[in-house]
Formats: C-alpha cells, sequence, structure tokens
C-alpha cells in the first residue's frame, strides 16, 4: 500500500457502470479479517451491501452522497453495541480451538470481562467503535493497494442505518461506511487536486 | 501489505539487540501522514520515542510490557483533547494554500465548527481518537508490508503516559502505542502459534 498512499483519495463520484471485481472485494474483507483487535475479540460486523434499493435508502440517510449507490459495493462497519459474557466467551471458546485449552488463557478472558462487564453500555461500545476503526483504516490500506477506489465517510445518520439494516437487534451499531467502486473519468470536483496533509514537522515529534 | 497479513502478529518479545532501519521508520510515518481524516483534519499527532530513560518510564506505565523498551522505536499516538476554532482554521489555512482559497471551503470548515464546537470535550477527543486509529491501522498495515514487527497496545495508563510526556499541555491525550522492533529468535510463547480469527461468515454478511 505504500506505494499508493497518494493514489487514493476519498473519491467524490464513482462510475455506476463498472464494478470492484469480486476476488478484490474478497481481499479487502481479508485484510479487515486479519486487522488486529484488543485482546483479539473483533467486536464488529461488517454489511457488504449490494442490493440497490437498501443502498438507495442508506444513501437517503446520507446526505444524499451518491458513492453509496453508484459504487458497486457498500461496506457498512458496525461495532458491538456492549460487550456481554456470552460474546466474550465465544472468543476464549474459538481460541481455545485453534490454540488447545490451558488455565493461563481462561484467566486472561474471567480478567477480561472483569474488566469490560462492570463498564457502561457507552464506554463499552466506544471500545468496540475504535477496534472497528483499525480494520477500517486496514479496508482503506487494502483497497488502495489494489487500486479499489474507496470513500471513507462518517456523515451519515448512525440511527437511520441502524434501522434500515436492523442492526440494532443485532446487538450493533453503525459507525462507519465504506463504498467501494470506480472513479468517474469526469465530474468529481476533488480528482487531480492536491493532496493537503500536515507537514510531517507538526504531526511527529521525536524525543531521542 | 495483503500477503502479510498473515506475518504480522503482535509481538511479545523483541531483540533488544537489533534496531529497525531509520528509513523503514519514515515510510511508516509517511503511511500515518497520509491516512485519511474526517473532514482531513488529523487530530492527533505521534511521539517517536527512542529515548531509553522515557521509555522505561512509559513501559512502568504499561504493565511492564516489555516490547516498549526491547523494541527500537516506540509510537505513541495521541489525540486532541477536544476540536477548538483555532485548530480548524489552520486546516482551512492549510487547505487554502494547497489548493487556493474559496468560498465553498470556507463555508465548509465554518460548517464544522458549528458541529464540533457545541459538543463536549469528550465527544470531541472520541471523534479524534476515532481518526488517530485509522492512522494507527495504517502504520500496522505499513509496518507489515516493510517487515517491521509492532505489537499495538492499549494496556497501559493513559493518565500516566500523558504525564511523562507532557501531551495535557499540548492538548493532547494518549489513546495507543506502537512499539517497533525486531521479533525475538526464542522467547515469545505467542510466535508459531496458530492465529485466531472468526471465519469470514460471522463478520460479514452479504446483502445483494
Amino acid at each position: 500500500m505504500l506505494d499508493k498512499l497518494n493514489w487514493r483519495y476519498a473519491v467524490k463520484k464513482m462510475d455506476p457502470t463498472r464494478s470492484v471485481p469480486e476476488e478484490k472485494v474478497e481481499k479487502i474483507l481479508e485484510a479487515i479479517r486479519f486487522a488486529p483487535t484488543s485482546s483479539g475479540v473483533q467486536p464488529f460486523e461488517v454489511f457488504v451491501v449490494t442490493n440497490p434499493a437498501l443502498r438507495e435508502k442508506i444513501r437517503e440517510a446520507s446526505f444524499g452522497q451518491p458513492q453509496i449507490t453508484e459504487g458497486s459495493h457498500l461496506l457498512v462497519f458496525a461495532a458491538w453495541d456492549n460487550y456481554t459474557a456470552e460474546r466474550i466467551d465465544a472468543v476464549l471458546e474459538q481460541t481455545q480451538k485453534a490454540r488447545g485449552a490451558s488455565e493461563t488463557l481462561a484467566a486472561y478472558y474471567e480478567r477480561l470481562k472483569g474488566m469490560y462487564l462492570p463498564r457502561t453500555e457507552e464506554v463499552n461500545h466506544d471500545h468496540a467503535a475504535r477496534q472497528a476503526y483499525i480494520a477500517f483504516g486496514f479496508a482503506l490500506a487494502a483497497a488502495a493497494e489494489l487500486e479499489v477506489d474507496s470513500t471513507p465517510m462518517e456523515g451519515f445518520d448512525p440511527a437511520k442505518v441502524d434501522e434500515i439494516l436492523g442492526l440494532r437487534e443485532k446487538g450493533l451499531r453503525s459507525v462507519t461506511l465504506l463504498p467501494l467502486g470506480v472513479r468517474a473519468e469526469e465530474g468529481d470536483w476533488l480528482q487531480g487536486m492536491a493532496k493537503v496533509r500536515k507537514p510531517a514537522d507538526e504531526l511527529f515529534t521525536v524525543i531521542a
């Protein structure tokens, strides 16, 4: 992805006649699946929406941003609403299956429950959302590496998107959107504009 | 990075006699700098700590995790404590310098101030932290691509790390740590263990 940092940008207009090949979408999903998360919990799900009617509704809940329907795939990142004993136990069980059971492992996830379960739902959801953002970063980096256009989006009404996709019933809350598609050759005001980033000396401080 | 998803893991023991080459660290910082953020605000800074005494103190504030001192570089991601008019105006100014001034641009950042400034400090810091997590994801992906070992860490006392680095005076709060180094050949209990990830059908739902 390092040689594509300048290639990628938040595409403002996608070509609705072109689609991202499924094998590239699969690779982006693998990057999401392999992204690291706190204690390996992976406290989120991703919805891959291609259905036109649903994307039309989501677009309406997102200030009409056209990439949602003009891209070929819409990824909706949804973080857990809360940590629960059941959810943490499922992670322990999965880890035991892959690595074998041990007292250390079981004790680790017991301590994790002791830490997470007394916290408020808001604190836990926020923590889960941050893990989803790591995976969101991986998805953006993977898309760039594959020269797949994408538009990271926070500008939408999460409550409406939750309702459209029935997320709250699943214990989830939408946190970010990522339309994938092919940049239109014309009509994108941002295309070709200078990339704006702070200079390194404003962002980084070396303490040697 | 896609061919390194399985290569990377959260290294538990690094070789203190080996260092990550500076040119690779620079590339990881470039990935952080080019990571997308909401409205291009980049509401965070990253501290690159190599100083042994400071890293020793940070290690003490991080449950003694040895990678902090046994790696060669420690990245500390610190998000803005709050959004302010001054901070947003600086982003507008920088964008105008790169792309030229326009009423649309100025109006955009005025609206952004209208949205951010009335919110509580906690809401704004949390939003800034999420942007830092996208860059954190980019750093992890870049490190993997370069075969640089790293250990994503949330297990530390942010108030203590803030104090050690004087972050609050700079309007910043530490959110994650990322030691960079070279995995030790022996003594890492996690090395060689099966990678544990949820199967794709638990994480992803396709809605066609």
